[in-house]
């Protein structure tokens, strides 16, 4: 029974970056030395909040988080809905601000293996595979994050608004919820409240978004970037 | 001589993110094992183009570097200038993309130390502290970049240009060109080009750029950025 919860373990965490390419062996090694904590989250509380220190890694293996992300004057606020498997913000336990940036709860009850940043940085001492996947993860963060402001224009207010809601997201798909008043979103887009609600109207009418009294829902992301 | 040139050199690398908090002794067995090479590039020359691969960090000594970056449609370029210590784009020799995303050139001739990849991840096995620093490094490079979107709607289109080309910038600071029609700028920004237009001269009058036929310079980022 354990060696198949250990096989179930493996395999679960084969689904994360950070253990991309490793073999079953490896594995079995880093299960006995370093410090797993298994953590339950039960559906509704919170697994962590803005500005809660980051000194670990959490991995999702299963379950729904909701993320919840205030502007920085909390002018409008964004509600992901992320399934696993999902690490929690691995950029965010080295770095100038090692603190997490959005609101995480569980929207269904959510199973976490947590590992300690000093057992990160041993994980990443000893396997070649999982330093470069570290390595690998965090550039190729920058990168897509350093192209977006070289991207075409969008072409008419539609595309506007799909690019200020995708630009938010951390995965692009799901399901997302935006509260803002249309106003605020008028402003962040440079445009008149008029042709902003009519841009969100067409949307709507396409089945893409759906809209009620200060906020916007997409079903599916992917469908909303198409 | 040898001697008094290798304390020197070790005094410039210490300039740089990744080679911070080293001791001296540490540098002097890396100086011992690990290949660099010492690049020179004649003013005037390019240093290495966009999307040409990135398999080494280069360590920019001294002189002043020309960085060259076209939006992705090719509908306006951004020109900075980037005085030494500088390395080059180290989010790019690992990740999805491992080429250059700018042209560098050499505005005045410009002294290297290379490294190569093999050398970098073999440094970073071997000092706790490179590997910490390369670590936060593109941890910090993803938290700037991933909090941009989250900040407060500029108050006015002279803000809006500010934030403009300030999020294209490398550095926040120094002179940079921007060759771009304004219509494209009235594009970007949503606006009109009679407004765009009067917002430039506002920015211009009061010595913060300088227009001319499709460009813009920034004398001094820092100082439109205040």
């Amino acid at each position: 029974m354990e060696r198949l919860y250990e096989i179930q373990l493996f395999r679960k965490l084969l689904q994360f970056p950070l253990f991309q390419g490793m073999s079953q062996d490896d594995l079995t090694k880093i299960v006995g030395y370093v410090k797993f904590d298994f953590i339950k989250v039960e559906r509704g509380k919170a697994v962590m909040h803005e500005n809660d220190i980051c000194d670990h890694l959490y991995f999702m293996l299963n379950g729904i988080l909701e993320v919840r992300t205030p502007a920085s004057d909390h002018g409008y606020t964004f509600v992901e809905h992320i399934h696993a498997p999902y690490t929690i913000q691995p950029e965010r336990i080295f770095g100038l601000i090692q603190h997490y940036s959005h609101d995480f709860m569980a929207e269904e009850t959510c199973g976490f293996v947590r590992i300690d940043k000093e057992e990160i940085l041993k994980l990443s001492d000893n396997y070649f595979i999982f330093k470069l996947n570290l390595l690998n993860l965090l550039s190729r963060e920058v990168q897509v994050c350093a192209r977006e402001p070289w991207k075409s224009v969008p072409k008419n207010l539609e595309e506007r608004i799909v690019r200020f809601i995708g630009q938010r997201c951390i995965r692009p798909a799901g399901r997302k919820e935006i509260f803002i008043k249309m106003t605020r979103l008028a402003e962040e887009l440079n445009d008149s409240r008029l042709d902003v609600s009519i841009a969100l109207n067409h949307l709507q009418d396409k089945g893409l978004i759906q809209l009620s009294r200060g906020k916007i829902t997409v079903p599916a992301m992917e469908d909303l970037l198409k």
